[in-house]
C-alpha cells in the first residue's frame, strides 16, 4: 500500500455547498483562535502541576484513549495487546512501539469516526507529523512523536499554554486534597487548573468501594459521617474546600435522572443501613436519587454549577471490568426520562437565581422532546452541548438542528471536552466550532440571519456562553 | 450598535444548493398564494364574531404568546415583566411600552428559532416593519405598529380576507354555547370559522375543576349527568350542536395514547366515584383512556375527525401554574407509545370507512418508528403534521424525511398552524410551504420525482390533503 | 393526464451538490457492477429449483409484496381487490390484469418512497418499461410484462445469473427438508442459494402452532420432542442439516430483545407445561428470551452466525390477520431495550472468538445510543444495516450519520435486501450502494477522508465486509 500523505483541508468538516462554506468560513475565522474554556474534562492536575514531559507515544495517544482501544477490540484485539494494565498485574505488552504498530495497522477503522479527526489533527498541529498512520510509517511517526516529547516546548504547561487553554477544569473525588491544584496556584505559572466536584462515589450505596469512599471523605473532612448528617456535612465541607481551590462545577453520572427527594428519616435510614452493610437496590436507587436532589439545593447555597449526565450502564461486560477496571469503552447508553426524573429538582429550584445546573445526555431523543423544553423555559438550566459518543460531527449538527429551534442559542452551555487526552484538546474544540461555524452559515444562507448576528452567536457560543454557563450564581 | 435593516429573502428557508433552491422555488411559486387552511388553532371566535381593533402591539405579539414569553423566562426576565396576569391579581407591568421595549432588547435570543421567522415576516408582511427589533428600535417599531392596528383594515375580519383564510377552525369547551360562532354565521362577512369539539377537561377525572366542568355540561345539554349514560348522552348532544355549527373534528390531548376501552361496568363505577369525590389516579387514567375510545366511537358514528395528540405533562412548574395558570411554557413532552395505546382503538375503528382520526405527536422517535407504519397501513388514520416545538424548519424537514419513505404524502394531513397568535398565520403557513417545497425539489433534483408531480404534491398538501382530511365521513 | 416517461436518472439518489456528487459518481463507478451477496431474504427457493415461468405481472409485482398492498390499504382499498387470497378461501380478485390496473391508478401514493425507487428501476431495468404507471399506461404495461415473463431470459436461474448474485440466502423454518436447496445444489445450475435457520415459530410457546410445529420438528429431527432436552437435541441436529446444505446464519424475530437465560430447571418446567398447554404469557416471555440465549450458545458452538431482529408488534389488527393471515402490512415497530437485553447474551458469549451476532433494529432510537456502541466493543457483535421500513434513502442516511462516528463502517454487516420481490434485489442492493457512495463522498468533499480510501470502503461495505460478517467461525 502506497504512504498516503496526511494534509489537513483548512475546510474540514465545514459545509460543503460553496455559498455556505464561504459564509462558514468567514464565521470560523471569527472564532478558530479564540482562547480554550476547558469546562468539563479528564485530565489530571498532576500533569500540570508535575510537568513532566509526556510517556512514549503509545503510552500518550492510544493506551489511555477509551476510545481508541474500544475500536480495537470490536475487532478481536485484546486490551493486553495495547498495554492496558490488569488489575491483577498480569502481563500485558509493554513495548510502546508494539502497541503503536498494532494502532496503525487499524488506522482504516477509524475512517469517519470523530478520534480520526482528531487524531490526525494531533499528529499534525501538535507533532508535525504529515503521512497517515500504516504499517509502512508506523516506526517513523514514532520516532518522530517520540522526538518532540522529549523537548521543553512539549511539556504540559507548554503546551497548555500553547493551546490557548483559559482555564481547566479537572474531575476530582471529594475526598481529593486536590494538592495538585494547590501546587498550580502557588507556582510561578499563571495556568488556571480548577478542580470540580464529583461526588459519584459516595452518593451510590451499593458500589464495593462506598463504605471505605465515605471514610475516607469524613477522615479528610474531619468530620464523623456515622450519621447522614455527618455525611452531609463532610459533603459541604469538602464543596467549600473546593471552591477555594478554584472549583466552579459538580458533576454528577447516574443511571437514570431521577431526583426525587426523600423524607430525612427514610434519608437517615437507608444511610445507616448501608453503614451496615446491608443496603437493597431498590433503596439504594431511591438515595441515589434524594442525593442529586440535595446536591442541587447545596448548589443553589453555594453556586457551585451543578452538572448532570444520567443515562449509562457502566461496565457493561462483567469479565471486562474483573480484568481491567472500569472506563474501557464497555460502558452503553441507556433511555433517560428527564422530564419526569428531573421534575422534582427543577420544581424547587429551576427558578431560583441562586441555583444553575447544566443537563448533558447521550439519548439524543430528549433533545428536541425533552432538554430544550426545559432549557427554553427554565432560568436556572443550560442545555450541555454533545459529549461522548455524540462529540462528533454528524452528533453536534443534530444537536444544533434539534434543540435550536426551540431552546435557542443561548440557553446551551458551551462546549466541553471531557477528554483524558490532553494534546488533543485544541483539535476537539477546533471540530465544534467548525460544526457550530457551519450551522450558522446554513441559517445565514437560507435568509434566516444575518451574518453579523451569526458571527456573533459563533464568538458567544465559543467564549460568552461558557464563561456565563459556569459564573458562580 | 448599528440598526439592522429587516428585509425578507425571497428564498429564505428554501435549499441553500442552487440546483435544489432553483426547483424548490418552481414549487413554492405554485402553492405561496392558495389559500390557507387552519383546521387547528387557539383564536377565539369572539375576535371575529366582535372585530374590535386589536390591543397595543405588546398585547398583539408578545404577552398572549407563550412561544415568546418561556424565552424570556429561560434568561431569568419574569412573567410579571411581560405583563402576564397573575390568577390572583397580583400587580403585573401593564406599560405595554414598557414590555415591548423589554422584548426587543432580547431579539437575539430567537436566532435560529422559528419564532424569530414568524415575528420578522409578521412585522415585515403585516405591518410593514423594516428594522430589526433592537433597544435602539423598540420605540418606532411599537408606534409604526400601534398605528396600523388603529387603521380600519387591520381589524381581525379585514386580515382574516387578506390572509385569504379558507377556513379557520377554532377551539372550543363541550358546555360553549358558541355565540362567537353563530353570531359570525348570522353576520353578512363570509368568513368561514368553525368550532372544534375539546372534552379534555371532562375525561380527566382528577382535575380540580372536573365536577364543575360535568355540571356545567349538564347544564347546557338539558341533560341529568348524574350518571354515566347522562354524561355520555350530553356529550353526544354537544357533538351534534357543534356540527350544527361547522365543526369537522374533535381534539384530544392525553398525557398518553393509551385507548383501551373499559367494561360498561366499570365505566360507570368510575365515573360514579368522580362524582362522589373520590376517584384514585389509576382509575381516572384509565377512564381517561377509556373515553378516547367512546370519542373514536362517537366519531366514528357522527362523522367528526378525531384529532388525538398525547405525550405532554402539563404544569411542570408548580408554582408558575399556581401564580399564572396553564398555558405558560411549562408543558414538557414524554415519551409516548403509540403502537400499543391506540392498539384498541385501531384494532375497533381503524378499518371502518366512517372513523377518520389525525394523530400528532412531539416525540419525534415515533415517526419512523410507529406513526408513519399505522398511517402507512390503516385507512381511517392520517399523520399529523409537525406541530408545537416541532412546528419549525429542521423539525418539518425531520418530519418529512422520518415518514415520507414509510407513509408516503397522502397519508398525512395538510399542516396546522395551532396559533394563538392570529397575525402570525400566514407566516406560519409560508414555513410550511417552503419546507415541503424543499423537500420536494431534492426529490426532484436527486431523480426520485418529475417537477410536474412535485408540484402537483405540493399543490395537494396545502390544499386537497387536508380539505380530503377534514371532509365529514 | 399526460403519459409520463419513466427515465432512469444515472445519478438518482446521489449528493445533488455539484462537487460531493462528482466524487459520489466515482466512489459509486467502482461497486455498481460488483456482484450482490443476498444474506437475508425470503425468496423461495423452490423458485430457484422449479426454475418456472413467473406468473402474470401483479402476481409478481403486487400481490405478494406488502410494502405494495399496504400503501393501497391505507387509502381505503381492501385487499380483496388486490388479489390477496383469503384465509376462508373467499372471494378475491383473480384478473391479474384488474389487479395492475389498480395498482397502476394509485402510482401517486408511492411519491417519495422506496418502492417508488425500486419499482422504476425493475421496471426500467428489467422489463424494459419506460413509461410511468397510470389509469392509460396501465394495460401496455401490463402486456410489456407479461411477454417478458413468457421468455426464457426472464426464468428465475437467468434472473439470478443476470443480476449478479453471488450468493442468496433464503429463511426457512427448522422442519424443513430443505429438498428445494438439496436440487438446487444437485443440479446442473451453479447458483449458491443457501438456507437460514428461523426457529421463531419454536421458540415462542404461546402461538396457536407451536404444538404441531414442534412435534413436526420431532418427526423431522427424528427425536423425542416429550422434554427439553430432546427439544434442545432437536434444534442442534436441524441447524446441523442446514449446515450441510450451505445455511450461515440463523435468523430471530422477537418482540423484545431480552436474551435472559433461565435455570435449567424453569427451562424444562416451562416447556412441559406448554406441551400440556398452559402456559402463561410471562413464562412464555422469559422462555422465548432464555431460547436467544441457547441459540447463542449453539451459534458459539456451530459456528452459525446469529441474526436478531427485535421490537415488532404483528398482527396489529385482529381482523385483517384473521381474514388474510400473517405479514399484511399490520406489523408495527416498538421501543427496543438493546443495552439491557442484549446484556446477558453478550456478557457471556461477546468476546467469544466463536460467536458472532449480527443485529437489526427498526428502532432508530438505538443507532447511536445502543447499538452504535455496543458493536463498537463487542468482536461477537456486528450492527446490520437499515432493513424493511429502514430500507430507503433517508433511512439509510440517517443510519450511517448516527452510527459510523461511534462505530466506523467495519462493525456493520452489509446490506441485506430482505425480499420476497425476486426481482428487486439489483434495485435494492443499487439504492443502498448509491446512499453509502453518497455518505462517503460528503466525508471526502469536507476533508475527512481521501477518495481512495473512500473508494476501498465501498467496496468492503459491498463485498468484503458482508462476505466477513457471514464467514462460519
Amino acid at each position: 500500500m502506497a504512504v498516503r500523505p496526511l494534509v489537513l483541508d483548512d475546510d474540514r468538516v465545514l459545509p460543503t455547498d460553496p455559498a455556505v462554506r464561504a459564509v462558514a468560513r468567514e464565521i470560523f475565522g471569527a472564532v478558530r483562535d479564540l482562547p480554550l474554556i476547558s469546562m468539563h474534562g479528564h485530565v489530571e492536575a498532576s500533569v500540570l502541576a508535575d510537568d513532566e514531559p509526556f510517556g512514549d507515544p503509545a503510552q500518550l495517544l492510544v493506551v489511555p484513549d477509551h476510545y481508541v482501544t474500544r475500536m480495537f477490540v470490536s475487532q478481536g484485539v485484546r486490551l493486553e495487546e495495547l498495554g492496558v494494565p490488569r488489575r491483577d498485574g498480569g502481563p500485558v505488552e509493554t513495548d510502546g512501539r508494539a502497541i503503536w504498530r498494532k494502532f496503525c495497522s487499524g488506522w482504516h477503522l477509524f475512517r469517519g469516526t470523530p478520534s480520526r479527526f482528531w487524531l490526525e489533527q494531533e499528529l499534525h498541529d501538535v507533532f508535525g507529523v504529515n503521512v497517515q498512520p500504516s504499517d509502512e510509517t508506523a516506526d517513523a511517526i514514532y520516532d518522530q512523536i517520540a522526538a518532540c516529547i522529549a523537548r521543553p516546548e512539549f511539556r504540559p504547561r507548554a503546551l497548555f499554554d500553547r493551546f490557548k487553554l483559559e482555564i481547566l477544569a479537572t474531575t476530582d473525588a471529594p475526598a481529593s486534597t486536590l494538592d495538585a491544584h494547590a501546587a498550580i496556584a502557588a507556582s510561578d505559572w499563571d495556568g488556571r487548573v480548577v478542580p470540580t466536584f464529583r461526588p459519584d462515589a459516595l452518593v451510590h450505596l451499593n458500589r464495593p468501594t462506598w463504605k471505605r469512599d465515605v471514610e475516607e471523605l469524613g477522615d479528610v473532612a474531619g468530620t464523623a459521617v456515622d450519621t447522614y448528617a455527618g455525611f452531609l456535612a463532610a459533603l459541604e465541607q469538602r464543596r467549600e474546600h473546593f471552591k477555594r481551590l478554584g472549583a466552579l462545577a459538580t458533576d454528577h453520572g447516574h443511571t437514570t435522572a431521577d431526583t426525587t427527594p426523600l423524607d430525612r428519616a427514610d434519608a437517615e435510614r437507608i444511610y445507616a443501613a448501608a453503614l451496615a452493610g446491608s443496603v437493597e437496590q431498590a433503596a439504594a436507587d431511591a438515595f441515589s436519587a434524594h442525593m442529586l436532589f440535595e446536591m442541587a439545593r447545596m448548589s443553589r447555597d453555594d453556586g457551585l454549577v451543578m452538572q448532570i449526565h444520567p443515562g449509562v450502564l457502566r461496565n457493561h461486560h462483567g469479565g471486562v471490568h474483573d480484568a481491567f477496571g472500569p472506563d474501557r469503552g464497555f460502558d452503553i447508553p441507556l433511555p433517560v426520562d428527564f422530564t419526569r426524573g428531573l421534575h422534582p429538582m427543577l420544581s424547587a429550584f429551576g427558578t431560583d437565581p441562586g441555583f444553575r445546573c447544566v443537563v448533558f445526555t447521550i439519548d439524543e431523543t430528549t433533545y428536541s422532546r425533552e432538554l430544550a423544553p426545559l432549557a427554553g423555559v427554565y432560568p436556572s438550566m443550560r442545555l450541555g452541548v454533545p459529549w461522548w459518543f455524540l462529540d462528533s460531527p454528524h452528533a453536534m449538527r443534530r444537536f444544533r438542528e434539534a434543540v435550536t429551534e426551540t431552546a435557542g442559542f443561548y440557553n446551551t452551555a458551551g462546549f466541553v471536552d471531557d477528554t483524558r487526552a490532553f494534546a488533543s484538546i485544541p483539535a476537539r474544540h477546533d471540530l465544534a466550532r467548525r460544526v457550530d461555524s457551519g450551522y450558522l452559515a446554513q441559517l445565514v444562507t437560507n435568509g434566516q440571519l444575518g451574518l453579523d448576528e451569526a458571527v456573533e452567536t459563533a464568538v458567544d457560543l465559543s467564549t460568552t456562553i461558557p464563561r456565563e454557563a459556569y459564573a458562580p450564581r
